[in-house]
């Protein structure tokens, strides 16, 4: 299946130019599966067309990178930064983010040409230019084209979920993993309390040379003692809350949950579905189609709301940002393990837990985890100066934060101190549930 | 330009199997020069995706004739009713007509393969069935195909008109056709009252063979003495409209008519823009792009509020429905004459009419005149058992008459008591003004 | 019960200044039993707040009669014509439609005050003015008052009913009239065809002195032989027709009509209501509050889409406008001895028709008959010059006629040739149904 | 004007059914200038009708005190349930949020008449019942009607602003206080940093007796040292930001908050306008009519976007909420002093801060002071068990808290660790800015 060899993790020293050209191709890897009709489609305002993904990060760095410092570039078009800018008002005006999927030119083979193009001319500047004057702006542009090849990931599976054809995103020679038996019961973990410190910390371990400006300045913060689960809840304790009544009783919901449960009609996470067909049987929506729930795996694509409800009904609660970012730091090593995109080639899906008690698992990978804190801005945060402060900045407001990443997430661009947002009904992440008491 | 080679009017005698080839022939050769991309797109709930066009003629073929004409028929496949039902409540479920733009598989390849299958299966039941079983209902589906025919001319021409690239339609190599000279003032054409028939009248000349169900029964009608222009309003004419503030006065304008010009920032036919690259000079987008106005061709995309509008600012009025049929047949073969889709073959658009002050021009062809009668039942219609039922009449509220056909109507398929409907605000259509006094 | 008498018809001949005490005197006779804060609120778009109609139907007179025809008046308030315009571009800006139940002030007792002042000074104008310049004007306005007074009632019955009280309109002491038993079989009267006349028409007995431009200019039309039923439907009838399954079967409606079905719920007409208290019997909400249906009254606050759904279902057709003019004109004085506000005290609502076979009832009075007839202008319709040519000709597009009045109209203010217009949605009128075939 | 005395600042101790009475007459008091028609409307959701304000309070009583506690208790009326629950799912269902503008019954004499019914009651159960049983249920009674009194005055003067007649609260007899000279610059007060305790802690002070449960646990947090403001920024300071075009730069906003400012078209705070008729200067919508701006006095009725926007333009940021806390716990008595509904008798409104720039002004009193965090559960919070848990828990997500109250709220009623709590957006209360750096 060459089409879908993603590129391993890569060695944190490796040059610029080769993360370039491995980011650049792991990009285009993950959509060679689709066809160019796939690539145009926006069945919801949060879900992009991949044809839009793969030219909006390829405009990133025409924008930041080569208009910047390339002595001389001249844009591939004219009106394609009017096209793919996503949400830079100092850039000025765009095509409105609902009408994404609107816009069937350039065709993808256009779209292909520009990112041959930008690639060809960043070749150039990464050999002839002054890295000095552009490192910080280049490890922003691969780490941002890393962000959008988790939304491809998502994103394709919900434009192709939506397709009454249910179409798998692999060939039919691949077949879908098979589920696992259900998990023993998950173990508390006892978290120490006290003043610790969160934020990206290099000084303490985190892997220098990056973090987003949302994750500075590190800085203290009092928890008290508490417990965490050592793994993710699972689809089979979700559906024993699901078979419980949990969607049709207003008092484990949050006002404005319990609202979207009745608006949208909710009645268990979303890609769940119970096909006639099935006999009435719970399945989920996967990039293999429709499959059999797997009751060991954890429970993905839920929003804050359900996450939330959850905890209520199991008599437990959401870990805050600053006991899930304590935790992981106090549980070290272990919290490393899960699984990303890279070792999700056939199925990206978050996958069981190891089953050891003591340990702490999944606290990278496998699913974003919700926390019940706001996603504002650190003590010391300071936008960058120009296009580059809307990156983050501007979107502190009524959402909730994420943390670990999960198994659509490249593994060279998470780490303790990654601030993931969403806002708290969404649910086409792959977004999990990690107890604290 | 062999892809852009559509068929010739047929005569009026050839066999079902030769225009069943003919039309769908047509149909393919319309859509050749899009990319899959464009055949995906729904802009707007009013305009389908074409592959959607070119798979529903193909399932009205599959469901009408071979299900219940073709023993031992097996479907291409299950869920394509449930894809390409258009609004047939008779016939189940179906994706919602809003999302239509959000379903990209079946491929565009496989549209045409079941193109094909169809086709293939229609050859043996025109060859070995029972012609007079069948005849109607296969009428039915080659007049319904050239239906789709013509929204495919104005759909196409809507999805590139939003997008900011502005694309052509045909190579780049085929130059548009260049504006013409304004006409002289038109002229008004008496036409004698009293009782006369309309509807279809085959007894009275009307070319036997075909007519909609809604074109029944012809029955008697009075109307007073009134005149007619002898041709359409031109883009000049209506300019002096725009240009005289007819946008910016509510006294021309019907209420609701003057709460869309509010709603909608209407301040021109749809198409109509003045770019700055132009130096504010109106163009309209056309299949070839943006174009200068032509003085001497029709005003066309307005909607039936602006066509009232600009006749009240122009001291005449719409013709009734009756009126306008009517005169056509008063006129007689003055009638003909206009341009159909075979005549437009490198750019679907109304054409000047001839200056003969004494001839009643391009009443069939170029633009859909707008009426100022209701699209109700005639006396004595009757709805079609089952779900041909659902073919005209459910649609028989709150929609006004047109009449004529326009330059994206296959000339075959036009008549003078072809009665075409649509609500007050549609624009996308070629529709037009013939004033009336 | 002097606070609900209201005026008699008034004799055709009465002065000007008599008849102008009259129908104000029966505005705020209606108005009487309400509290303040009922005239006040505004539970959707189309009721507005009954304090609302005794200062809109007061500004009326004070802007087209005191202001043009009364030196020297000085308005009452310089606010209250931005408070009290409905729907005039030519008069400036206003209080936006759907705010008018947002306006606490100024309070009822100073609406009552702003009548007082513009009666006093009307009587001055009345007694010292030159009738000949403004008696066209003044007419208008006494219609205009009586327009408003049938909304009076039917506003007051929409807002009474949307609360959980279900509060009556006149006080316990007044019982509500007992329902009748079914009425027999409706019977067919033929109609005879050929070309007549419709419009107002003095110069054949339609009482001379008044008609809405609408109703202008008389002229010829073509109808068919048809057969009229004698009567309205009646509840009785219309409930079969419920528990028929009606509301369940997209066969018998329009498919905008289905639509509403769906997406607003209906399951029988407006105000019908199955309580729990009752034992699932279905009630109507009528200005005594909940009582039983009457089996022989016509059904009544019925949509178009309803009426038409029900002649389907009943085999039968809606009359066209001509059609009812020309059976009405035909059937002469028998279409007279419906039911008008005048003789419906003490609970305004269409009462069961005479039982005479032979003879058509109802035709005035009692119930609006829907027809299946666009709202538009008649030939030689010119709408008067300057504000007042808004009163009617800006809403000639998407509305039907309906004709004969309602129980709630008072008697003077109807006639044969009289042209109401509604939404085929709107269902708060005193609408029924009249069968034609 | 004695019907504008309300109840001096309660003591401490005084008895409950002596608090009762107070408190009760307080919220009529409130209410006295008001006619039965300003009751009634709702001009937006957020603004309940002052009519429903009298008769949920009453409710609240009467469902949670007279049923649970009186024997024999009978509801003064069996719709009142459904017509005056707020929110409660827990006691059932209930006329919709947006529909209460809708509801002219019971007219606002019987709600005098039900608040006299349970108030008699009530008097019987704090003379008869055992004050131990109830004691905690009724403190939340009086708690929660003082919460309605503040909402109370913030909807009239939103029902009174939206009214084109900008009417006056208090009658013509009474001025409007004269604006006063802008203050010197306000000075930076350094707050120490470290780990602090914040939530209800009667134990360091703060008053005994009642605190809401969003309140606790009090709990230990870490902040770093910082500088407050000595006082609330002013209406000349706001007027700088919104002359310099801050309501025009996206770069100063939140991403939610620009869109805000795009959809709604803000160009000032709520209630500021420039009338033509005071030649473009602005004035703001007070409780005597439009006035001039007081440049001395806070700036209110602003969203957490423009406080936010204000403080970036500003070189500051806004407060987190335990920095606001441990600084008021910091600043100590100085804390006092602002000004309560008690003190704004007049005009309610915030007031010019005293000039003392050692001393942190206006803790408490005339404007709640937006935080930089969101309203989210404290540790250890628990909801009561019941539909009481439903008082605070539900809401506690998309909401920032706010702190310290306003010129609205009763003196008695507030205190250091009070949590208020409103969406990004709302501007109809008395909101202010403190900034921090």
């Amino acid at each position: 299946m060459p089409e879908l060899t993603l590129s391993p993790p890569l060695a944190a020293r490796a040059t610029f130019a080769a993360r370039y050209t491995a980011v650049r191709a792991q990009t285009a890897a993950l959509c060679r599966p689709l066809l160019p009709e796939d690539t145009v489609v926006q069945p919801v305002i949060d879900v992009s067309p991949p044809k839009w993904h793969l030219a909006h990060t390829t405009w990133f760095f025409e924008t930041f990178l080569l208009q910047e410092h390339l002595p001389g570039y001249e844009r591939f078009h004219p009106q394609y930064a009017y096209l793919f800018n996503s949400y830079y008002n100092s850039l000025g005006s765009r095509v409105n983010r609902a009408d994404r999927g609107t816009i069937s030119r350039p065709a993808l083979a256009d779209v292909y040409r520009y990112r041959a193009y930008v690639d060809e001319h960043m070749q150039r500047l990464l050999t002839d230019g002054d890295e000095a004057r552009f490192a910080e702006v280049l490890e922003l542009g691969l780490q941002h084209e890393q962000q959008h090849q988790e939304l491809l990931v998502t994103d394709i599976k919900y434009i192709l979920s939506t397709n009454p054809l249910a179409p798998s995103y692999f060939g039919p020679e691949h077949a879908a993993p098979a589920p696992q038996p259900a998990l023993p019961a998950a173990s508390w973990l006892p978290v120490p309390g006290g003043v610790g410190r969160i934020g990206f910390q290099p000084e303490a371990g985190d892997a220098p040379g990056f973090c987003f400006d949302n994750e500075l300045d590190a800085h203290p913060v009092y928890v008290a003692p508490f417990e965490l689960q050592n793994r993710l809840v699972t689809n089979a304790e979700y559906l024993a809350f699901v078979e419980a009544g949990g969607y049709q009783d207003f008092r484990y919901w949050l006002g404005e949950g319990w609202d979207r449960v009745q608006t949208e009609g909710w009645q268990a996470p979303l890609y769940w579905v119970r096909p006639e067909a099935a006999g009435g049987a719970w399945q989920r929506f996967t990039h293999h189609g429709l499959q059999p729930l797997d009751p060991a795996a954890p429970v993905t694509h839920i929003s804050f709301y359900e996450a939330d409800a959850y905890a209520h009904w199991a008599g437990a609660r959401l870990p805050t940002e600053p006991e899930w970012e304590l935790a992981a730091r106090h549980f070290g090593a272990d919290a490393a393990g899960g699984n990303f995109v890279e070792s999700q080639r056939y199925d990206p899906r978050p996958l069981p837990a190891d089953a050891d008690p003591a340990r702490c698992h999944q606290l990278l990978g496998d699913c974003w985890e919700w926390t019940y804190s706001a996603y504002h801005p650190y003590p010391g945060y300071r936008k960058a100066a120009g296009a580059l402060g809307e990156y983050n900045g501007k979107f502190m407001i009524n959402q909730l934060v994420l943390r670990g990443g999960s198994c659509a997430t490249p593994e060279s661009h998470i780490r303790l101190s990654y601030r993931n947002f969403f806002h708290a009904d969404k649910r086409w992440q792959y977004t999990g549930i990690r107890l604290a008491r």
